[in-house]
C-alpha cells in the first residue's frame, strides 16, 4: 500500500468531487482516472468529453453553468463548419477544439492517450495526476429503440430520449488499464468511485479485464451515490436504470459495487435504503453528496477521507 | 478550343485579379487554377494557403486588410494552443481554421484535393470552377542562409529575411496537373497568368510535367507583370529574383514565360522594357495593372479579356 488515493471519474458529477478531493489531497497521491468510454472522432478529431471535463475543471477553465465545455468560450470554427455541411450537433467552442486538435495531433505522432493527457495537463498547469483508464480503445455503445447509438449520440445528438436496452463497452476485452492505473489498482492506500453513473460512466472503467479482480483486493473503497430518492443528481442515470430493468436507487448503484466496495455514501434521503446495502456487505453511510458550490465539494472530500482506515 | 479561360493564380496577387474576372466572365467559363506548392501541415491540418486566399476572396469572406485569412476573425484556437505549447507562428483564425479541419477530414476520407476544394467551393456559394494544380503534393522548398525551408516557414516564420540560394519543387517531376487543369490545358480559349511570384506561385505550377508543354500549344495567353519599376508590388519577388541572380525586373518575369505566353502586361513605368521582352517573341503591353480597388480588379480582367483573339 503506498499514499496513493485512486479516484474513478466520469465527467461533470466526477468532476466535482475530483475538484473537492484536488483541494485537499496531496497532488502527487491524488491519481484520477477517468472514463474514455465516450471518446469519439468529430471532424476527425479525438475527443475525450470526460478526460476534458476533468482537465478544464481542475484548470480552472470550465464552463461553471454546464459543468462541460470551457468559460468565455466561442462557437465561430463550428459556425463556419456548418457553411462547410459538417454535421455540428456536438458543441466544439474554439478554445475547446484547440484540445481535441493538439490531443489528435500527438496521438498520430504515436504518444499514448496516458502521455497526451500528461502533456496538456502539465500544461494548463494541473499538478494532480489524470489518466485515461486505457490507452485501448474502449467504446460505450448502447441498442436503444432509435438503433445503435455512441455515448455522445445518445447524449447530445438524442439527448437520452431514447430507449436504451442495452450497454456494451466495444473493445473492453482486450483492453488494459493504462499504466497509471494499473499502479493504483497494484496497491493505492484508497479508492474513490465518484457520483458518475454506473453504467455509463464507471462501468467502461470497470468493465477492463483485471480492474475489478485488483480492486477487490485494496481496501478503503468508498463509492458516492449519484441518486438520491431514486433521482439521478443529474443526466440520465435514472430513466437508464429503469429502462435497463434496475430499480432506480441507491441501493441499486451499490449492487454494481458489491465486492469492490467498502462503504458506500448516501443521502439522509436514502437512509431506508441502509439494510438492503448492508446486506451486500457495504456499509452505507449517510453524507453530504449534494455538491453545488466548492465548499460542497471540499466537505464531501472531507468527509470521504475522514472514512479513511490504515 | 471551348470557351474556358484557364487562369493561374498564387494567393493574395491572384486572388486579386480572380476577383476582377469572376465578376466579368461566365463562372462555368472561368477555371481557376491555384498553387499547392505552399501546402504543409499546421498541426496534424492539411492547409493550402492560396486556396484559402482565393476561396476567401470569391466567397466575400477574405481579410480586406491582410488579404490573407477571414474578415471578423478571432484567434481563440491559436491561443489555447500557445497555452498547450504548440507552435503557432502560423496564423490560423477560428473561422479559418474550420476549412483546414473540413479538408484534413475530406482528405482523410479518401477525396482528392480537387474534390474536396469542389465541395468547399460549393457549400461557401463560390460558383467559378476552381482547383488545385495538382492532387499530388508538390512542396515548394527553398534553399536558404537560414536552412532548408518550405513556402510558409520563409513566408511567415522567417518573414522572408533569409536570402534564397534555390528554390525547388519537390515532388513535382512525378505529379499530374489536376483533371480540372488538364481539360483546360487541352484546350482552353484563352490562359490568364496573374500577377503572382513567378518563382514562387506560378513556377510550382509550370513545374508540374506536361503544363509548359501543353501551354506552348495554346492561343491567347497574357501575363500580368507583378513587378513595377524593379520593385514587386507586393511580396517577396523583388528580393528573392535578386537573390537568384536575376535581374528584378518586369521583363525578368516574362522571360520565366517564354514560348508559353502571347502578351505581357506592364505597367507605364516599364514600357522601356518593351524591346527586351519583344524579343522574347512576347508583345508587350501597357495595362493598369495596380489593383487596389475593386474597380482596379474589374478595369484589369476587362483590359486582359479585350485582348483576346477568336
Amino acid at each position: 500500500m503506498d499514499g496513493k488515493i485512486l479516484t474513478l471519474a466520469g465527467g461533470v458529477g466526477g468532476s466535482k468531487l475530483v475538484l473537492g478531493l484536488a483541494n485537499i489531497i496531496d497532488k502527487n497521491n491524488l491519481q484520477i482516472i477517468v472514463n474514455t468510454g465516450d471518446d469519439d472522432l468529430f471532424h476527425g478529431l479525438h475527443v475525450s468529453p470526460d478526460l476534458d471535463t476533468v482537465m478544464y475543471t481542475l484548470a480552472g477553465l470550465a464552463n461553471p453553468e454546464t459543468g462541460w465545455g470551457m468559460a468565455h468560450e466561442t462557437f465561430n470554427l463550428l459556425d463556419m463548419l456548418k457553411r462547410y455541411q459538417a454535421e455540428t450537433w456536438f458543441n466544439l467552442g474554439d478554445h475547446d477544439l484547440a484540445t481535441h486538435i493538439r490531443r489528435t495531433q500527438l496521438l498520430r505522432e504515436g504518444k499514448s492517450l496516458s502521455e497526451v493527457t500528461l502533456e496538456l495537463c502539465s500544461s494548463i498547469g494541473i499538478g494532480c495526476q489524470i489518466a485515461p483508464m486505457s490507452d485501448q480503445k474502449v467504446t460505450t455503445v448502447l441498442e436503444t429503440s432509435s438503433g445503435t447509438l455512441r455515448m455522445q449520440e445518445y447524449f447530445v445528438k438524442h439527448q437520452c430520449q431514447p430507449i436504451v436496452n442495452k450497454v456494451e463497452y466495444v473493445g473492453s476485452e482486450t483492453a488494459e488499464p493504462s499504466r497509471a492505473f494499473d499502479e493504483s489498482l497494484n496497491g493505492a492506500m484508497a479508492t474513490i468511485f465518484c457520483p458518475s453513473n454506473p453504467f455509463l460512466s464507471l462501468g467502461p472503467i470497470l468493465s477492463i479485464p483485471t480492474v475489478k479482480h485488483k480492486l477487490s483486493n485494496l481496501k478503503n473503497r468508498i463509492a458516492v451515490s449519484p441518486i438520491i430518492g431514486g433521482k439521478a443528481i443529474r443526466g440520465p442515470a435514472s430513466k437508464l436504470m429503469t429502462e435497463l430493468g434496475y430499480e432506480s436507487s441507491a441501493a441499486q448503484v451499490a449492487y454494481q459495487y458489491k465486492g469492490i466496495c467498502d462503504v458506500f455514501i448516501i443521502a439522509e434521503e436514502d437512509v431506508h435504503l441502509s439494510p438492503v446495502i448492508l446486506e451486500m456487505g457495504i456499509e452505507p453511510l449517510v453524507g453530504p453528496i449534494l455538491m453545488n458550490t466548492l465548499e460542497d465539494k471540499i466537505n464531501l472530500a472531507e468527509f470521504i477521507v475522514s472514512q479513511f482506515n490504515d
